[in-house]
């Protein structure tokens, strides 16, 4: 298993099924865990799944319908009932920060740790800066304002060559900065260049969520290149009117987005509810892109493996 | 299976458990269901045991903590999408009630029914009075403003004996009157009683819900005689000093305020999430009283056998 994974707690649309929990994904990287959106029941399963309470340290809203943000209350209060410390940082979108900040007010009076909200507003952009991966909002196309979310790594450091390093008696000292690049120079003042004393970084692996949103070229664009893209399909082709009306998409427009954005892998979800197994959305969206995954609560995905 | 059933949804407390729900149940009523507590949860479970939504028509909110009522809002959401009509009445105590509203103006804005909320205070009372049930609301003793409910069926109808009605030709139109108790006086004006037409009705039914709440005297004296009582059992004895700061009940104290108010089955739930099994907490409840049962999640009872 890699540093970068991806657990599906819900991948149910609103109308709630016995089989499938309403929108929610846990992220798990470099030992921190981070959600995006929270349906009722998240917490429940990422309970079930041991994911640790502790070690979430931020939470993203798409958008404010029940089915994805109704669940954050009870799980803000369960962090207090496990005695979390550490802060915690939401993102939603605007409109939804001050319903979000009284029911916190009201049920987490007793909060033993920080709540920060953060309100995602217009185009979205870069909203968060860690060493290794940075975190991009930008706007879906739904029935409210709506963002999908990139988890992007930051490239990582050359590999170093031990045998060259010994050949050309590089100091220690000078060894990180190799990994960044930086050629090497002797005490002759000869340049030895990075690419004879390092190879190539590990690839940055980057993962996007839509969720939900019409089809929509913009979204294409936004996340054009990431490896792995979680779209949602929530009806099979013949209802595509009733997708476009709704806000929402196929699976074979989840197909189109994944191919003009040349994603490595697709992930469907947030399928209706009348889909009681979810092979026509699969097949429907393999008509547009080859590589697709159906999500199914509980699934956990290793990220590096599916951006081969 | 009698016109009363129980339906536990969720009988964990508060630190969420993955083998229970918070607090749920529902009555079904001849057709009609009511819903007491609403954590998390509860809607899926309700879809689980085949519960139709459409057939709710009021929720008792004991009181305001958490896990007792951060499912109401995804449920009232979902009672939309499901294209409910009729009214539904939510009772929860007053200090709930500008939360509540603001929940359901923000997250419910299309409902597609009318919801109504009913701002339990002091000492309860009466708050529900239906053609053959009736609903009580009293004090609990907890950290928050709590209450209990009683559901209590009305004295039923006498049942007709045909041969003495045969016997002395009483007409068809004074049927309904015998039933209720009345004599019959025939046409020469002699009287013959009641009790030689009909003969005893069938009992009226009780079920009473106290969670949450400390051991307390007054509980018993509320639920007095009442055939059946859902009872919280937090903790086990050796726990009696944590059960009285947390303003909860030991298992055995369940059965002392069952015995107390001579019941017939005692129910237990809201088990700590330290209780992997519910054993020891049966166990600790039969030496005060000795019919105890232990909910579940899922768990369906008859009211009427429970009565026996």
């Amino acid at each position: 298993m890699s540093d970068f994974q991806l657990s599906i707690l819900g991948c149910g649309s609103a109308t709630p099924s016995p089989r499938r929990n309403p929108s929610s994904q846990v992220i798990s990287y470099r030992g921190r865990l981070m959600m995006i959106d929270c349906g009722e029941g998240a917490q429940a399963t990422m309970r079930r799944l041991g994911l640790s309470f502790s070690r979430l340290s931020h939470v993203f809203i798409s958008h404010m319908h029940g089915d994805h943000c109704l669940g954050l209350p009870g799980l803000l209060s369960t962090l207090s009932l496990h005695g979390k410390k550490s802060p915690l940082t939401v993102y939603l979108p605007a409109e939804g920060l001050e319903i979000m900040k009284s029911i916190t007010d009201f049920f987490c009076r007793e909060a033993t740790y920080e709540i920060n909200y953060v309100a995602l507003e217009g185009a979205g952009g870069q909203i968060l800066d860690l060493p290794s991966l940075t975190v991009e909002a930008f706007p879906l196309y739904h029935r409210v304002p709506a963002y999908g979310f990139v988890f992007r790594e930051k490239p990582k450091p050359r590999h170093l060559r031990a045998d060259m390093l010994d050949f050309f008696k590089v100091p220690v000292a000078m060894r990180p900065k190799l990994k960044e690049g930086a050629d090497f120079v002797t005490e002759d003042g000869n340049v030895i260049a990075n690419s004879r004393l390092t190879t190539s970084p590990d690839p940055s692996l980057s993962y996007a969520y839509c969720s939900d949103t019409m089809y929509d070229h913009r979204v294409a664009h936004a996340v054009k290149g990431v490896d792995v893209l979680y779209h949602e399909a929530t009806y099979d082709d013949t209802l595509a009117e009733t997708a476009r009306q709704r806000g929402h998409s196929t699976a074979r427009q989840a197909g189109m987005i994944a191919a003009e954005a040349g994603v490595k892998t697709l992930i469907i979800g947030h399928y209706s509810k009348r889909y009681y197994d979810t092979e026509i959305l699969v097949l429907d969206a393999r008509e547009a892109f080859p590589r697709v995954i159906a999500s199914a609560d509980g699934l956990q995905l290793d990220i590096a493996l599916l951006s081969k």
